[in-house]
């Protein structure tokens, strides 16, 4: 979706990925390897103007070496806090945003301690390379201890307080080389089994403080780390103020919307800010609901007689719980919007799930 | 831009072009070689599910030849018709589509003939591959006439009475293969030196009624060709009617604006029609005005600092009077427009044009 929003500003791509069969490589050159082979970076970066990544899992290692010879955006250091669960929230935790209790974990002996104050539930987590709900774990009571620790045990944990949140929102946010800095609405996420599954856009019945409270806290982030790029910061809305539960230093799921439903996607303004370009407006076009569609591909056809209904199919290989494209359904009236949505969760209802096995 | 509106809806590409450098070998595979050499079509054509073409001077030997083969769309007798001045004017004639009056034209005595039916001032055009204002000449007087032959003569031509329009628009329709039909809002198109330079979106001050005239207009002309994809008919608005002046059988520079300024663009219509999908709404969004670029290449931060512009930069080298991109300025209220376009315009004016002899 980078290159994609990229050619029309003339850019040119190379895309490093660990398989051969990532999508990019339909549309641009991509190099296949490791994050980790210092001969496979050289030759990523050999000619490149500068790079970017949109996937958070790259080691902090490659951003650092490829930083050290081509510009990187957004700066590595980003990568490293939001990596590390408990970095992250020590992070918000020092620039005065907040966030649910924490506590971390190392021994079964720190889980006690950390429940004394956290009380239940709670969740624990790993530390890192957790995504789509993997990793974590809801304790309920000292009987779900056992079987938690047997899963997650034996590497760095963080226990959090379950916060009894109204909603999750999200904030886009981008700032550019120059230091320009835009703000998309809030988006309302649903999540399921620990995956987006839903994003409205812009987030429905959100007043304008709570609007300016996210901006204000993405902008403190931003600004702490020289941040360039698209961030994507995810919030709880609890009793009428937002706590901050992670950060994505990339172009974000709960972003997809914007291709659509905004005046500039945050793809493009993504490009915009590691190039140092103006920024593009990032007001909302109608209103919009972005559906994932994750380990099914329904009927084209089904799909795109549903008015404002707008297919993005990513030419993966559908496997269960893959994300393998998204829906916008986008609309100029919230009622128009409703009615769509209906039609089009009654058309994913009805596609089925891939088989466990296929694939 | 038919294969960035593609990707999303999981298509891959193929295109065949005459130059090795066609900017759409950047993002999809290109095979380069002659329309005419039926091994270059033979393996063009191998594996592909459907050909479609977004070049008019495609020659109608070697869509037939593809025709015979794999589905293609548009029909060739679309392409027949449209590449031949002749036909076309006759066919609009035969569909009771009014044209500006039109006289064949083989010999000087014929022109003679012509002209004392059109008058002074005409136009004599070449009845083939005429484009962006080549292949013709305006007749002021009888001294005109012998530049005029010795320029055009020794081939087919026609005389055209000249219309003293009020304005030239655009219709952009669509026709899937289940012959949905679909119809943009009319378009405002400004030519200077016979080459397109700005088209506004909708067409300002355009009463309901000659949408309805242009929808009908060209509704006959796609069901007389069992048209399958999108049509541009340029007309010409003459004491409030419509007049047809060429029609173009592939997405159209006029209907540009469509990818930020309405809800579906043109080209993912056009793919949505070839492959018999249902068609997206072509309702407008806002307001948009297009400005090609020819032979120039603006400041990239320049343009993206207007509010609403959108950059679309075709990866071409830059040459005297060739289209090598375009900018969609879109903004929601038509005042907010008519600021931008001044800032636009002005960064236009001031960016230097190729010089001849570059590149």
């Amino acid at each position: 979706m980078l290159a994609l929003a990229g050619y029309p500003l003339g850019l040119r791509f190379r895309f490093l990925d660990r398989v051969a069969e990532a999508p990019a490589g339909q549309l641009a050159e991509l190099l296949q390897g490791d994050y980790a082979d210092e001969a496979v970076l050289g030759r990523f970066a050999e000619g490149l103007e500068l790079i970017t990544y949109e996937f958070e899992n790259v080691p902090v290692g490659a951003a650092k070496w490829l930083a050290e010879r081509r510009p990187v955006y957004p700066p590595p250091v980003a990568l490293e806090v939001a990596q590390d669960r408990l970095a992250e929230k020590t992070f918000f935790q020092g620039l005065g945003i907040p966030t649910p209790l924490f506590y971390p974990v190392l021994t079964q002996n720190d889980l006690l301690d950390g429940l004394e104050r956290t009380g239940f539930p709670a969740i624990l987590k790993t530390r890192r390379l957790g995504y789509d709900g993997k990793g974590q774990k809801l304790l309920h009571s000292s009987n779900d201890l056992e079987t938690a620790w047997l899963q997650l045990g034996g590497q760095p944990l963080i226990l959090e307080a379950f916060v009894p949140f109204e909603r999750e929102l999200s904030i886009l946010a981008v700032r550019s080389r120059s230091g320009q800095v835009a703000f998309y609405p809030l988006v309302e996420n649903h999540h399921a089994g620990g995956i987006l599954r839903k994003s409205l856009a812009p987030a429905p019945a959100t007043p304008a403080r709570l609007q300016h409270e996210a901006e204000h806290l993405a902008l403190r982030v931003m600004e702490k780390l020289d941040y360039v790029g698209v961030l994507a910061i995810e919030l709880f809305e609890v009793e009428g103020t937002l706590w901050a539960n992670e950060m994505a230093p990339r172009v974000h799921n709960s972003g997809h919307w914007t291709i659509e439903g905004a005046e500039t996607s945050q793809f493009e303004n993504h490009l915009r800010a590691v190039l140092g370009l103006p920024l593009g407006s990032t007001a909302a076009r109608g209103h919009s609901a972005m559906l994932n569609l994750i380990g099914q591909r329904p009927n084209t056809a089904l799909v795109l007689e549903i008015p404002g209904a707008h297919l993005h199919w990513y030419g993966k290989a559908v496997r269960p719980g893959r994300k393998v494209g998204h829906i916008t359904l986008r609309t100029a009236a919230p009622d128009a919007l409703e009615v769509g949505l209906k039609q089009l969760e009654a058309v994913l209802a009805e596609t089925p799930a891939a088989a466990p096995l296929t694939d």
